[in-house]
């Protein structure tokens, strides 16, 4: 059976946990990349986090917590995709770091 | 005399320790009210910030080092600006936090 994982509701998703989340450039990167294809479901394992297993555990927990991310179990994998909803909750937030992410 | 602090130069100034600062609703609040009236010098003591004055520090020298603020020593206290090149190292971030504290 799928393991069914945590996720915050919108209203209990605050500012304190999405810039803590971001202040890591690997989760930055990944946030970056699900949200240039925000429809996107996309395999852990093909976004590009160093460390061991547990560390990328450990990011993709941080992630979904801070309600940036949707994650769910597949097979033996996780899939990943931006949190539809994060931008009625912080609205222009995304659309800055991806233009800052453009810019550098 | 007084005191010269550490500012790092603009192009050293790193999202993830933008972000971190961030990423604490008291120093967050800060630069909100900083943002507010770029132009204006704050003393560190008319920011609302709790704590003992060596928590308080810490969280002057935070902003600091992340490129977010100037701070100066000024007779016995210390005064604090936002960093008026900021915006120009991360376009929008600023201005979109305080739309979203507009918001809130």
């Amino acid at each position: 059976m799928p393991v069914e994982l945590f996720h915050p509701p919108l209203d209990a998703v605050e500012l304190d946990a999405v810039y803590a989340a971001l202040a890591d450039r690997h989760r930055r990167a990944a946030v970056v990349r699900l949200a240039r294809t925000p429809q996107a479901e996309v395999p852990c394992a093909a976004l590009d986090l160093p460390g061991a297993k547990s560390t990328r555990s450990y990011h993709w927990k941080v992630l979904r917590e801070a309600g940036l991310v949707l994650q769910r179990s597949s097979g033996t994998g996780m899939l990943l995709r931006l949190r539809p909803d994060f931008d009625r909750r912080f609205p222009g937030l995304l659309d800055n770091l991806l233009a800052l992410t453009d810019g550098q």
